[in-house]
């Protein structure tokens, strides 16, 4: 905590004085950074620290939290909140090891305290993180950050941007790559928009945002696979164990990065105007999976364990040869990354159009072993393609989580 | 529903045809509309008629809808709901009366449906109807749609764009504006999206996409007012009884618009960088209230009657002269209107800076009476002011609802 005051540069703006009781603050404490106008008095507030004015904010309950130290980060196994936001930074060119150093405790330490419940600490509104709804804040490196801040030997082995995927990408550099990754989720929209803005009040001073992306998934039932907007279950085959989780999620080794995992981030636009063009049957055969269920079309129910070798009246394989699910699964074994994606709508685009699809997130602990060859094979022949497009693209290093008085990737500086 | 079979324009789109199972639509069958195709047996799904080949959808429970019959359109009385979008259009130019009685009757039918839980008519995906999660669509009419359409003898007496506000406004025309409204809310973004998917499939024929805005509320508790991004609690002096509604927000009198209501729809920007160099105090004096409860700076509990007399120990009146509390007030009584605002998160903006706000909607029986004055008392005084900045504007009639086998507006039409 010894290098946070005196780091949040100073907000300013227009600060008019025109009141007779002094209501506001004047333009000289505008001027001060927080801790320096708590230090004269002047009251800018920090609800989170001991003293302060605020009133004690309402009790946090503890099924609206998960826990920020661990391990892991959270966000990656933690069930899947209904609204999160993906905000993507640049570093300045002149943020070295050191400041980002200092950009990852003040990060740390605002996401943990948010996570339990707690104010940031500059909030000024601590009523807003009283009930965090599940709040997760995930941090990500992209593959340029290693070298920017000299810490090039830090990068995990393999770390790289993700080939081309020339027949099916379509992609919008806007919509893609950034060194600094915050993946911020929760149950409550309000939640996700107040820990962006704390979240971003921290980056000012060392990163530029990139891009952000919102998403959001249905309010269902806990433990019910949630429905995207073509309106298939999506998410049915997926890491569930903890021991899933270790052969297919978390890095191993014994770097500075064993227990992170890596993410692909894809933004898929849906063309759903030609996808409505078909019928029920021909949307089923395309995935392999039934809509009013998600069961396998060689079964009945969701986790029924599809049959890729059964063959229908007309001796066709019952799962086609290029559905989404065979092409996906390829020879190995079921669940090879964890699937994590959001719903996105940011209708109509530019031209008038509905602009949706998904926010593809995929957790694994080697991209290139993972991803890389399921997305070839998909490239290659999936049905699906005809209705899907990859309009952006990135990958993030997601270090391993922290312990309490500890901070993310503290690893990486020693 | 005479009028339904052919009005839909066919959807076109690459529909290329590459399996040997005939999986997919041909171009062919692209090219017809959906009636056509059923008629030669293609089979474009149509979920929600009879003998349709989708299995039923689950069971729709009853507190998670809202009924789209009534005097009233849903939408407006109805508890607001945590997710929303506003769409405005701009009819097409040969747009006459005729064929807004066809898109009236088009967008009547699938909101009641979908309402309820069912599947609008060209809906591939019943499953995303099927937990409408209290989905209420609000149809609005701008200023401009009486003239287009020649119907300018059934605009409501006085209903016209609003004044100028001009030391306020800085309104970009991109938010604002519009023939046509359609406010769609409900407690999950998924159905907003799909059902505003749906929706605007009706609409492609008529009208051409103005602006979307999406806003959110806190998923709180019921009957909890919920907080706005400046952290307070926003929502509270408002109507409750249906008394207090027949008197501030529905429409009367005997012409075809009794039972209506009206919108105004202000984007109102929040500089909350500038509002973080706050103290809690100064916070609270700026509206009158404090930020813990809610309760006026004269009581303990958030609806404790404000005390606009009482004065503090310095002799100045206990709520400032210039809160806005005070000054949206006025001398007439409380609840003047319904306000029923979402906020919204379009961050970061173009300049890389947070871009947050309110959407603010008041419902009102007569904006020059209600609206007018008290933004106008607000403009000149309220210590708010620095703070929030309409970005966008745009006023709507709301017709009154319509039994079941009508549709909205219909009386405009006789
Ligand atoms: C908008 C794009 C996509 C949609 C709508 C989509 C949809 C689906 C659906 C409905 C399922 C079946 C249910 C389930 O197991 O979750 C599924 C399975 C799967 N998808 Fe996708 N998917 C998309 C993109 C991708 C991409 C880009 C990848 C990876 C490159 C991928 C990999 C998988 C995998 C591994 C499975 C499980 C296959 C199995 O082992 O059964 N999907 N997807
Ligand atoms: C971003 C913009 C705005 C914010 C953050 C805001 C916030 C608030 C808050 C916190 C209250 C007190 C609690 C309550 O009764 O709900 C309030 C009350 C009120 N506001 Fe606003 N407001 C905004 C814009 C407006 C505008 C544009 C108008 C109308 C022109 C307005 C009219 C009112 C009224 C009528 C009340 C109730 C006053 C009473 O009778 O006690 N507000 N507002």
């Amino acid at each position: 905590m010894a290098e946070r005051p005196g780091e949040r540069p100073a907000a300013s703006g227009p600060a008019r004085v025109y009141s007779r009781r002094r209501l506001l603050v004047t333009s000289a404490a505008a001027a001060l950074s927080g801790a320096a106008a708590a230090a004269v008095g002047v009251g800018i507030a920090d609800a989170g620290s001991p003293g302060a004015a605020a009133p004690a904010a309402p009790e946090t309950r503890e099924e609206d939290t998960v826990p920020f130290y661990g391990l892991h980060q959270a966000g990656v196994q933690s069930p899947a909140q209904s609204a999160a936001a993906f905000c993507a930074f640049d570093l300045h060119a002149d943020v070295d090891a050191a400041a980002l150093r200092r950009l990852l405790r003040l990060l740390s330490d605002d996401i943990a305290r948010m996570s339990a419940g707690r104010a940031a600490l500059a909030d000024t509104a601590p009523e807003l993180a009283a009930a965090p709804a599940r709040l997760t804040v995930t941090v990500g490196f992209g593959p340029s950050l290693f070298d920017k801040v000299g810490l090039a030997a830090a990068r995990p082995a393999g770390f790289a941007d993700l080939p081309a995927f020339p027949t099916i990408d379509r992609l919008d550099p806007t919509y893609g790559g950034g060194d600094l990754l915050l993946q911020i989720c929760a149950d409550d929209a309000l939640v996700v928009a107040h820990a962006q803005r704390m979240l971003f009040k921290d980056t000012r001073a060392f990163a530029t945002a990139r891009w952000t992306q919102r998403g959001f998934l249905p309010q269902g039932p806990a433990g019910q696979t949630g429905r995207n907007l073509m309106g298939q279950v999506d998410g049915t085959v997926n890491p569930r164990t903890d021991a899933d989780f270790d052969r297919v999620v978390w890095s191993t080794g014994t770097g500075w990065f064993t227990g992170g995992t890596f993410l692909v981030f894809r933004r898929i636009r849906m063309e759903l105007d030609t996808w409505d063009e078909l019928d029920r049957s021909a949307m089923e055969a395309t995935i392999g999976r039934r809509l009013s269920t998600g069961a396998p079309l060689t079964g009945t129910a969701e986790h029924d364990e599809p049959d890729l070798d059964a063959v229908d009246a007309t001796g066709l394989h019952a799962i086609a040869d290029f559905a989404h699910l065979r092409l996906a699964r390829g020879d190995g074994p079921a669940a090879q990354l964890l699937r994590r994606p959001y719903s996105y709508d940011d209708s109509p685009g530019a031209d008038g159009a509905s602009d949706v699809g998904q926010l593809f997130c995929a957790y694994q602990a080697d991209i290139g072993a993972q991803f890389v060859p399921m997305q070839q094979r998909l490239a290659a022949g999936d049905l699906l393609n005809q209705w899907i497009t990859p309009v952006g693209s990135a990958v993030f290093a997601i270090p391993p989580g922290c312990a309490p008085g500890g901070f993310l990737a503290e690893g990486m500086f020693s």
